[in-house]
């Protein structure tokens, strides 16, 4: 059976590192194993009044397209030592109602890139920290690209050998806890 | 000499806990103490490629207010065990451009109202580790205002003598932690 | 096919809540569990140079314990917001050498058990992130026995009715995680 | 006023990287600073019931030094992707009883050197949080000295330049920032 994995990035700009991450995983993706990224850019600032109206409907395709998938692959930036607000403030919506939240039992990889020395690691523990309530399972490998500007070339390829590497093994892990997950 | 706090909320929704409890705050203040409160909700989505052409003029007000202020007082709701993607949002929008950030070297109290029991306890040490970087100053005092359905009245208004109390005792420790680091 | 707990506490006290849960458990298990609790008192502070000459007897057992379990229980007092230094000294020890840690990939229940508000919240958090590294899969389900003064009768057993019904809850959605991640 | 910092480290092998990097430390003092090193070693693992009885005798020891100080510098190592239970222990003890903490209302720095990749940042982190109930005010200047096997010569000097210079600014951030904690 194929599994079928949606990934998403936490950065809104064009050139970021993290959405050229995720284009990185679809080149490297195992057999039996989908990429589809969803574009956080128009899910608009959660507010619980305008949620009684009904989700947005960009809240709503995303919370459609999570639930149509096996797992989840999550590209997060660190900005301030944790997530980005944007990225914050799609999973908010993506959990609403209580009860009702797609990311419920969501097997899920996490991966980041920044310009600086530890690739988003500080992000990464916060993000995960956030998956014990909205009980997703995270798998235990990590990617952290670090000194990104050296490992993108200018067309936002990443060109560099051993973070390549470390996609394909993250999305290998994820591809087999999905399947031990799936029983 | 006067201490003017410049306080502001993590959600958006109008009867926020949150909101409320910052308004229990300017009833609340010591004396040789103001509170202007700033509301995050014209503050749109970060964007770095927004960011090239100017702030908005909201980030841009958000920026000024928080230079004219002494210390800082932030109310913050917990979603999904962490700060809300609001005020994370805002919090981006204000730390850049690195190097000009008006949060550099501000004191800092934190609380939270949560219907939950925990009173956003989770929210506010991520919170902290973003002061690490933001080089702000908290106090190492706390307020956690669980159970908030039940303190605060129809109107909003906080009822629950203890929490009232707790406010109080952040702002006059706010006060003296932020003469201290004057000099 | 039985599945085996071992479980252990962080707490040396005689008298400590976090080893009167850890009787609790025994007494809430579901059909098909066993609870071997295991007391941490005789492991010693961890030094590397100590460990080059072989690991004390007390830490070799610890080792085998772990190794024959399907599941780890383990219930944390909360010090200075975080596990205590006697938890992770042993799990320091257990961890060791690298690559044959006997912690690896197994599953864990997390539970605590305070005298204050949050019943050990804070710690379990910081426990939660070293089990990335330790390549263990902690379930999201949480247990926080907050209040224990009131919540224990003076000889040490739970009569909080609502705190064993978490405990027994715990089991079972350990018991069932253990099942799927067994396959 | 000449300032005494008391140091102390959380690794136990004579070898340490950490210990190493205290005594870098007293090599690069600004002027006026004072750094005294407090060897953890023979404190014993913590439990309620021996301290009824009077803390032991390093302990004892250890709490006056802490209290004759007007600083600390901890130079923690990160196991597990925290501090060490050896550094937490020591710490639990320092912070009883509760009231009468020789911690409280200190200054400090933190540093930390590991051979891979982070220098000990994720355990920097976890110990940041603990100073917020242990009322310590860390300064936000962080020294992270990664793949140390490299910068230490093999008599334990700190040999790498950026990282003694990290130390040093650390140092002059502490002094300024005790003195204005100081008033």
């Amino acid at each position: 059976m194929t599994i079928h994995i949606l990934g998403f990035a936490g950065s809104l700009r064009e050139g970021s590192y993290n959405r050229a991450a995720l284009r990185a995983a679809q080149e490297l993706l195992p057999e039996g194993v989908t990429l589809e990224i969803f574009d956080l850019s128009p899910i608009p600032l959660f507010n619980e009044d305008v949620e009684k109206e009904g989700f947005p409907e960009p809240v709503q395709a995303f919370k459609e397209r999570i639930a149509a998938a096996d797992a989840l692959l999550i590209a997060t930036p660190e900005y301030n030592y944790s997530i980005p607000g944007v990225l914050k403030n799609a999973l908010d919506w993506a959990s609403r109602p209580p009860g009702q939240s797609p990311l419920n039992d969501k097997p899920v990889a996490i991966m980041g890139a920044s310009a600086g020395y530890f690739g988003t690691a500080r992000a990464q523990y916060h993000l995960r920290q956030m998956c014990v309530i909205l009980n997703m399972h995270p798998i235990n490998k990590e990617v952290f690209i670090a000194g990104a500007g050296d490992k993108f070339d200018p067309q936002g390829k990443l060109a560099d050998e051993r973070s390549r590497k470390g996609i394909s093994q993250l999305l290998l892990a994820l591809k087999d806890w999905t399947r031990r997950l799936q029983g």
